[in-house]
């Protein structure tokens, strides 16, 4: 296992100012991109960031320590964002997951968790049995694809404007 | 064409700022992690964008303003900077692209650059003939597709730390 407590909080304590400095004052034309009907913008992938926040990682974590493979994991709504974040400004939907991330990290780390405690296991709805630490690495790459995938949204604006560099740019789909 | 030069500034300058904060300060297990061999760690990313700052973007576009299609761009090494980076600490990188980037942005809005001279152009080695705007829509989209490969090569440690969620998690390439 290559997953570790003190490595993943590097990386979750770091994403609010991450999608701070990618997306904070950006003008409309940027922050509400999409990749094509369906698809998500850079403000709707904050506003799952924050849905994550409020129902998903931490709720999970403190089922599996509080009632192991008893009681499964209520269902996340990986959809449920989009309705959320519309009459939300991109500003407050930033500060909001700020403060949300602040507080579940300072009550993970209340938990003092030890490596016995990050192999206890949970029911996932769907997958089965999981583990703390499975869950914990998942929100850290969860946290990294969303940034990669609101940098991919933004990049596929110039999809065209490029011109024959699009062979060059693995990010627009092509390289 | 979606490409304007105000908009591309509104991420060109943003890049700095973005590298600092998925990068600065991160330790060496993720900062040099690799996909695997042959491929770039985010430092070795880092030191690709500064070769970009030195070599390619804002010469090129001096040539097309200079010379036009009578001078072919000196075609970019796009893999030297990998023994450029390996003997300066990732906070020196960051605080050189910084740097870099600062004074190109400079000289890009010096230009003060018309329609007219966006759509002036250059001879690329191996694409022909291209236009200003092209090559600064590439710039942008340049930079958006190296955070996303940091973020992605960074989320690949933990592939099989995240158990069954890889299923979900695209940027794992499984999704």
């Amino acid at each position: 296992m290559t997953f570790s407590l003190p490595s993943a909080l590097h990386i979750l304590r770091r994403t609010p100012a991450t999608l701070d400095a990618i997306l904070a004052g950006l003008p409309e034309e940027w922050s509400t991109v999409t990749e094509g009907p369906g698809t998500w913008s850079p403000v709707d992938v904050v506003g799952h960031l924050i849905h994550g926040e409020e129902t998903d990682w931490i709720p999970r974590a403190r089922i599996i320590l509080e009632s192991g493979e008893a009681r499964p994991f209520t269902p996340f709504d990986r959809v449920a964002p989009r309705e959320t974040s519309c009459d939300t400004t991109l500003a407050q939907l930033l500060v909001d997951f700020r403060a949300l991330r602040a507080r579940n990290l300072a009550t993970l780390e209340s938990w003092r968790l030890t490596p016995g405690d990050l192999a206890r296991t949970g029911t996932h709805p769907e997958f089965g049995t999981v583990t703390l630490a499975q869950l914990l690495a998942t929100w850290t790459v969860h946290d990294l694809g969303h940034i990669a995938q609101i940098v991919r949204t933004m990049a596929a604006r110039y999809g065209t404007d490029v011109g024959p560099w699009r062979a060059y740019l693995r990010i627009l789909g092509t390289g």
